[in-house]
């Protein structure tokens, strides 16, 4: 891939530049994700025109998926050019058990993205990312990956019929593994942390042999990116057109919680909701195993000092997180905070959530659910005011994580007699 | 529990009575699901007039999920009165790839009922199930279950904030233990196959201490098999309101086949849908290790003998089907016919459908593909003939099945050079 394409491929799209997120320099629509001023990371920039003629109603005839925002995306405003499993529009679920067992006593709600093709919000960032890179030229699909993103890249690329290479650090859980590499595309297990697996993917991007390879967390990134903006729209519309007060989200590079945060100012700029009075106030959630963003906020530091991460929460594991200055600036801005959870607090939010709202998270999840417990405790989320947590995986994919503590509460012969004798007739 | 209510609770409903699939006798609507006369099964009766005012734009209007079909379900008509997590709407994925390597000349599609939110299309039921419970008044929720019924029952009641207690074999797969018992209800392993955990149940039932639970597929089951009618619903609907030629079915007790070819033929009945020319054929789907129907169709019984299950599609593991002849009936009057599979044909065929498709199956989706495989192979389903195949559950929870077969394609130290000298680079 050449630095510079034409700008064709973007023909139908709102998305007109890419722009520095640094020194504010703009650059031509590419695979490109660094600055050549300052290096800093690249963002995409829409011609607000084209995205403040976009409706309410204009949506609501979209699909029940990610594309019904496809007029407020960089790509893929024709379904044809789509490389998608059409992730989007999962469940915003009340939660009034859970938020009384936290001390919440105003409305609660799990926007539940374990819902997608393959159980994380990766999806999402996934089909935009593909969407774009198809529309660049690329013919193989890639990315560095802490788990989820590599098994939504490896189906994605399955869907589509083009080979796929996905880089993860080789001590991921099983479930994590096996549901990826079932694809068959290429599976590269990398003896080291998330953070080595980025540098060494950086680096393939630049070889010859990568040169028509998107890696949609490294050369299309800024395109990726912007996939998450959908997980903000969706709980507007689904709260009917309205921003919730408080939202609880997971930060691993941090992109996540900046991009929904990015997309609630959208809405309301465009006239999509109208402007809460006090604004929202965004919080963030990291595990103790991994909490450089989160210790900034603590610590009042403006610089992130990278980790070397541990502990149960793999998918969040990035010790370096790339978006971690912005997700700092945007709690910062909200009013907002940060809290981390140690592994045991993480199991047992996990339960938690399962018992009081049917929703089997994985450890990211529990490790939302612990920091909104802790945010409500120390006094940081205000338990009168309305709140979204996001659950952004699946449960299924981190089993061992609560496998040594849950398991069958009796067991007995097949027989009513032996029914009796276990208690099972009280 | 009493044998009959007052069926004040389907006010709403267009269901009428029980009647006996095997006599005929008509029963009040209540928690009965054998005759008194003859001790047939049960099945929900409609007021064919109520079905028939349903139209295709009424259903378009509703949520994307098994209760844009309320007026063709006997409960849930107000969405006050639901048990559920709002199943359904799965995606239906056409799999151009997969049909070229079965050998498919007409377009093939998968229903992928794997993303209901337990990951298995028992959410439908269960859903279904638990709404006419609650109408009846019991207040706690159970089942006998080859693992994915479970899991469903164990969620719904949690989102619900109902006690729940559930029946399994001791054997099952942990990915389907630990996914039931986080949810906190209490988990029943019996040392027994799925036949002894039913016949306990049933055994349970008459019990004063279980007067007022609900098993699922045992004393609310007429209830319970009619949620599987919406996968005939959807697809019909998916394809724009009109039938395909062929569908291929798993089968445990044989219900679900029974109640997708009732399904399309009430579309055709109430003018939903255009009755195809030369109707539409009927294929099931068991493993070599459980395959009570499948044989008695190939030699040619009415009688289903009895088996020991044994083999890795567990979901399926019903030795003593229910609805087995039923579905004999419904597959010979379609002009269809069932084949089964061995171990290593399904896993083999999780990969195949995985690598074609970007959907990853459990044991029960690689049966019914290595069933699609082998029914065209035998030339039994027309290679011209437009297909649907039913995936009913979710790779995830049966990972045992491929964790000896998929895995990293290389492993390498996190630098350039290491990458090169491991061939990354070609
Ligand atoms: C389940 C899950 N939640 C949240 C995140 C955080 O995403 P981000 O890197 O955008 O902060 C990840 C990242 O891998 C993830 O896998
Ligand atoms: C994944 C899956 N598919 C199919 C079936 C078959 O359902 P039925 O018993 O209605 O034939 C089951 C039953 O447990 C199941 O778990
Ligand atoms: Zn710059
Ligand atoms: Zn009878």
């Amino acid at each position: 891939m050449t630095s510079t394409v034409d700008a064709s491929p973007f023909v139908n799209s709102p998305a007109r530049a890419l722009v520095c997120r640094g020194c504010g320099t703009e650059f031509p629509l590419a695979a490109q994700h660094a600055c050549y001023e300052c290096f800093g990371p690249l963002e995409v920039a829409y011609d607000p025109a084209a995205l403040k003629r976009v409706t309410r109603e204009e949506i609501a005839g979209g699909p029940p998926n990610i594309w019904r925002y496809a007029s407020l995306l960089p790509a893929g405003q024709d379904p044809a050019t789509r490389v998608t499993l059409d992730p989007g529009f999962t469940p915003l679920v009340p939660a009034p058990a859970l938020a009384r067992e936290v001390g919440l006593r105003a409305p609660l709600w799990v926007k539940d993205d374990s819902a997608n093709p393959t159980h994380s919000f990766k999806d999402r960032v996934v089909s935009v990312a593909l969407t774009a890179a198809r529309a660049l030229g690329f013919d193989r699909y890639a990315c560095a990956s802490t788990g989820n993103l590599a098994n939504s890249v490896a189906a994605h690329a399955a869907r589509a019929g083009v080979p796929s290479m996905v880089f993860i650090p080789s001590d991921l859980e099983p479930g994590k593994v096996i549901t990826t590499a079932v694809y068959g595309g290429d599976v590269v297990a990398i003896d080291g942390s998330y953070d080595d697996v980025n540098r060494l993917c950086s680096e393939l991007t630049e070889t010859d042999e990568f040169e028509s390879t998107a890696f949609v967390n490294v050369n299309v990134r800024p395109f990726y990116a912007e996939g998450s903006r959908t997980l903000g729209y969706e709980v507007a519309e689904q709260l009917g057109w309205r921003l919730p007060k408080q939202v609880v989200i997971p930060m691993a590079s941090g992109e996540l919680l900046t991009k929904i945060d990015k997309a609630f100012a959208e809405l309301v700029e465009f006239g999509l909701v109208e402007a809460p009075a006090d604004g929202w106030r965004v919080f963030g959630a990291q595990s103790a195993g991994c909490n450089p963003i989160a210790l900034a906020l603590q610590e009042g530091r403006d610089d992130i000092i990278p980790q070397k991460p541990t502990g149960i929460a793999k998918s969040l594991n990035i010790g370096d997180p790339a978006a971690g200055v912005y997700a700092l600036e945007a709690v910062r801005r909200s009013g907002g905070w940060m809290a981390y959870a140690d592994d045991e607090e993480i199991r047992d939010a996990i339960g938690l959530l399962a018992r009081t709202t049917g929703i089997f998270a994985e450890t990211a999840g529990g490790t939302t659910v612990a920091a909104l417990r802790k945010l409500v405790a120390e006094g940081r989320l205000d338990p009168e005011a309305e709140t979204v947590v996001y659950n952004t995986g699946e449960g299924l994919k981190t089993l061992d994580a609560v496998a040594d503590r849950v398991g069958p509460t009796y067991r007995v012969k097949p027989s009513l007699r032996a029914a009796r004798d276990a208690g099972l007739l009280g």
